[in-house]
């Protein structure tokens, strides 16, 4: 399934210089930095709105994440996406930290009439965000950045999302899903120590832009959670605690061939039997 | 020793979703929210004053690290902590930064009047701070953010910054001294490498911060000191330098069982002897 | 060749304490704040002009970096900088981030006209400052923050920066490139590794500042070079990825001999042959 898209997504990147910018969570940003120089890309954080319109123009495609937000990120994430949209050029949205506050419900509100190539986020988000924008009715738990709701509460939100922004969207979990609304793509693996590990929902993101970049969004997103699903299987097998994993998590997915990113166990469901 | 309630205060994080949001360090809070996860915590970091003030309504607990200010936290600071005070809620403060500018300054003033659950510093932070507060009278030789003074020489410092707070002054150092006014501990253990790690005070300030959320403040910073006094222990014996130790601390940091830490080496000594 | 200089060099940053403070970029500081401490230096970051007055008097050197503006870095970088002049104090720049914006482009044209100690920066970003400065004409395909240019064509811009300040400049790269105009040193070793890892630029830099206390410019930036080849071969044996490597490159870098440092294979090349 998708096994060749996959392997050339995954190809592409190595091949290409990759050029993918972040307005990334301040957090984790140097963790984001290091996954994404880990699967071919060349990442460049930014906080300046000038700078984000440049870099807009030159980009092979962007990440935009907006988990710490400060004062400039009122200019800054609305002028990006603007060059991101004039410019024709994909980018994912990690929507981290909905509902925390006056600028990121306004940025939310932005986004939804200029929507993202790919909205990545973990089940709560995801049905939060759906509310937000009205497309759904669902109520999630949500206080912080952890998860409190199973994926498949998520499935409902994230096909509405998927219509609604004519793209897919990836719900991140124990078990995660990708859909673009008509497709649904299960993909499994991955390690109970990534929960472990604060921002490995970023470096998803970043890693999905740097995959987005040569490939089309539903093969980006796919591409991306497999990396991580068969790099957190291996980096398990010899992590022994939280630090341990992440290290190895990062050599793992260095070392991962395309085949076996496109030969990690996924499962396709149709709108039909939706 | 304060065996049960250490061991209460360990179990507690784990049970609970102990949701424990900081205003910190940029340079560490990568570091910070990874051990805050390793103890049982949900971590998030925030810049903006009305995140601070829906976060203090929400939290278990929060962190306060004045280490790398920006001109955002001049609102930030005051308005969260008047937040956390309006709602009852605890936190721990690392004053890490004394004396270097305008507005850490008139940051330290507001929180005397303001006053946290706990302070935690290393020696010369603390004399400096209780110095600024007229407290006492010693001087320190703070320059930057590394101690240059013994925690013995804190002693007294700590001690009138605690009848001040009316609660815990940790002084972190090669032997952590905790004291309430009255009761003073000493913890013993850790490793030296912890002085070859970036940020290791802010990790402590950040589980300190954890562990407040179940337990009373005398407790919660016992405790603290004694997960990073045994996971200290346990990393020095496999690593091989800082790189190493720091990715095994995390790792037995997260195993540490709650008799392990409450088992560590302390001595109590109290007033009269004092 | 400069073998008692650079034995000197790195001994005297373990015997005194140290104190570089540093302008940084966000995605990479607390890598930069490790490797100072690895090599004897005591860190501290910072974001206010205030502040950076106040450091750039009690420094023993800095570290400024143009990485991830933000608005406070307007006043932030001239301010401080203006200080360090006044004040007879060394540093490095680390002019990443060339071209990116408006600030950044003012910043640089602040800084011609306030030269700092040691220039270093990758071959694109050389061969960029050269062009943006107006002393050669080559145009680098600089885009993001990676070179895409080889070391050996920065050789004339590095000459035409390096007789402009009056002091040297570093091309990093596969070999490393040192000059002050008149003499050039070519340092071997280090590891394909580096290049997986964001920020070992940044690291460099840092380390380079520390050295820059108390040595001459030529011999710190020599010293640095030299430490990082020497510790990226060393890490790169122990390695299985860029991870483990980032891991073991901080151990080895902390348990470097001043005569291990000494002894990288250097080149030197005189002004006649060039």
């Amino acid at each position: 399934m998708y096994h060749q898209e996959i392997q050339r997504a995954v190809e592409q990147t190595k091949v290409h210089r990759t050029f993918v910018p972040s307005i990334t969570n301040m957090v984790t940003m140097h963790a984001v930095a290091n996954t994404q120089i880990a699967v071919g890309g060349s990442p460049a954080m930014f906080f300046l709105a000038d700078e984000g319109i440049s870099l807009a123009n030159k980009c092979d495609a962007m990440y935009i994440n907006l988990g710490t937000l400060t004062p400039q990120y009122k200019d800054l994430v609305p002028q990006t996406i603007l060059q991101l949209e004039r410019e024709g050029k994909k980018w994912v949205l990690d929507p981290v930290g909905l509902g925390k506050g006056q600028l990121h419900n306004a940025l939310i509100a932005f986004i939804k009439e200029h929507p993202p190539t790919i909205i990545k986020g973990n089940a709560s988000e995801i049905i939060k965000l759906a509310q937000i924008w009205k497309l759904a009715e669902e109520s999630s738990q949500l206080t912080g950045v952890d998860s409190l709701d199973a994926v498949e509460q998520a499935l409902k939100a994230a096909t509405e999302l998927a219509i609604f922004i004519q793209n897919p969207v990836v719900v991140s979990g124990p078990t995660d899903l990708i859909t673009d609304g008509k497709t649904m793509v299960m993909s499994y693996g991955g390690s109970a120590w990534m929960e472990s590990i604060s921002g490995m929902g970023c470096m998803l993101g970043g890693v999905m832009a740097v995959y987005l970049a040569h490939s089309n969004p539903m093969i980006a997103a796919i591409t991306a959670v497999n990396a991580f699903n068969v790099a957190g299987q291996k980096a398990e097998q010899v992590a022994q605690g939280p630090g341990t994993f992440q290290t190895h998590f990062l050599d793992s997915l260095y070392h991962l061939t395309a085949d076996e990113i496109a030969s990690n166990p996924m499962k396709e469901v149709n709108d039909e039997t939706l």
